[in-house]
């Protein structure tokens, strides 16, 4: 669910005023050395002419914002999107996604500014969107994508890849109900509950980052 | 059509009161070596400190069911999902998976217990799973996935693949269906017969494993 | 468009009244050795105890009535099966699949015989389904796939490649038409008849091939 | 979003009124020896025998029409041709393929000449195109693809992958904005400017370029 123009932030274990984010680069290009470590005004502490990610300002306050926050995943989910543009609410109807019934806000960027080219290019927009997230672990991003966090990295890839997967699986329910007038079982809020608190997505980790290591 | 949660699992062929079933890992990532015994009460025989899944009741309770079955899959099959949630039933109408014929119950955990996490954590559920599945060759599960069984391997995976096929090509058909008021041709009860019954997937199997054994 | 159970043969350039096709195995795994000789009625030349393909009727048939058809393509093609349980007619909109525009007649088993496993198991059937086809370069075979024929092995190919990609065109053009209550602009006859003739899949034909040789 | 028919084409550095193509070969396949220089009238400069692209009047005229543009795509995007062929118009409500927001015009080929093949075979129905494309970054071609065209390389790839991309996102917030009666929001025109100017796609390019430069 990541193009070439996702990015993933991990906050220094050692530092929380502090957060690495790859340079300027598609992601399955990342190298160790790519690695940028940024204060949480998103300022580049050890750049060294490495060029940074424009919008380096969505983790720096999300990392602000949310304390216990230590993974933040931006992207273009492709089935996310459409949602983002009509307004339709992501709800929760597959168990490895249950965290969507959270309740995942769409974030407007022209609530905030207008006639921008959509990206959170400063900490303005970036305090704004991190304040549209509020507690949740995502926010839709309108006409451009998601970001979702985690306490930590499994957690936040993982919900990032079930959540463009979940987002599938309710447009093609939203589909078959409809001819039917029928109604879609969504998890209730007990099932959410007992659902997202359990899901680190562990078992799946090292199969991910098995095939992530194996580049172009 | 499985991910990194699905698993897949063997009545021993000595004795038809053990299973065997990976320890908890992706089933990309199994070897040998990963490959615990159960119990039908799905107690480890041989654990030696191995994860062992959190659903294996699924299986233990399947064989306990149906002395017939030999293999068992469970998966989050992406496109059984919108059905498992809508209500709209799976029919026959893809040579291939004229097992849908038989008639597939859709699993709702709601009715044996409230507020879980959707997952078969014990003998109690995997026992009303069974239950379900009666005497049918796959059962939904609700906001989860579904549940796959076989007289052998080739069969239970075979009836995986073309389950999974066959539901997209239903959401398509009831979706062309629909504008011009026409209805669908489903395979009828002596076809479902004649298919079901001679269907052993056996010509793909050699191409399935070829591929499965090409790790990452 | 080839699952492990579609199959490709060729009549002998050398003798119109033999042809090849390689016994029961996954295409992507048919090696030269695999190749088997059938006469016109489909008895195994040379088969020197290798299994033959129980469908192996269809190519026999085709031949037998289409002396110009040099190759048969019979296939699963997962977009066309749901054009062929719904009587909605493929029509030509992409000029790659122009020949659609000559008419694809949808053959229905239970016509000829009631309760089969929908296989063209015997020269009944294959004969039947020659009979539908008469002269055109496809047939959609109801809840089971489609059969494809061709004067040469890329033109049969491509034209299976390229029914594939036209059925989910058709489908979303359905889809957008709808809701605006708009109409579809189809190739025309003449469009349809310029584009068929010359159409030859030369170009692509070399890449296919390069990617059917690397194997799995 | 090219299949083994599109190509892609350079206008010469040096010399405005000359541009590279390759010969008629699929793109995955191209070798540096395959490209052929042109003038804008489209004859070969330098062919050497080797089979020129049919359709590469789209090129040259393009060229000739529009002095800023570098690089002209023609693909047959299959997302963008359900959109041909129904008139529903393209819209921006991705950010990354905001251009589309510039408005995309459709070639209808039978305006200029009826029972085509629908190519672009010659400089009459080059200039034809060229005329309906005018200033703009991309245009649809009805039942058969589309032209995409940069001041480089990677804004004309760029913009091709992601007006498929979009293509794909519109049909499905079309789809999901309907049963609720719902309407969607797209880029609006600020939006559209300030993003189509700065979106040049360079973050993406290496790991094209790398995936691309991996052979089959």
């Amino acid at each position: 669910m990541i193009d070439a123009y996702g990015h993933v932030s991990l906050r220094s274990p050692r530092n929380p005023e502090r957060y690495y984010l790859a340079r300027s680069v598609a992601p399955e290009l990342v190298q160790v050395d790519d690695l940028i470590q940024y204060d949480l005004a998103s300022n580049p502490v050890d750049a060294n002419g490495r060029e940074s990610v424009l919008e380096r300002f969505i983790h720096g306050e999300i990392y602000r914002a949310r304390r216990e926050v230590m993974c933040v995943v931006h992207n273009h989910s492709p089935s996310v999107v459409p949602f983002s543009v009509t307004g339709v609410p992501m709800r929760a109807l597959f168990h490895m996604a249950a965290f969507i019934g959270e309740g995942l806000p769409n974030f407007e960027i022209r609530e905030v500014r207008k006639g921008t080219d959509l990206l959170i290019r400063d900490s303005v927009l970036g305090k704004a969107l991190a304040a549209t997230l509020a507690a949740k672990p995502a926010a839709l991003m309108r006409g451009h994508g998601a970001v979702v966090v985690g306490e930590n990295l499994p957690r936040a890839v993982g919900r990032s890849v079930y959540l463009e997967q979940s987002a599938r699986m309710q447009m093609q329910a939203l589909m078959l109900a409809a001819p039917g007038g029928g109604s879609i079982t969504f998890l209730d809020d007990a099932e959410v509950q007992a659902s997202a608190a359990r899901q680190d997505y562990y078992r799946a980790w090292p199969l991910w980052r098995a095939k992530a290591l194996n580049r172009p």
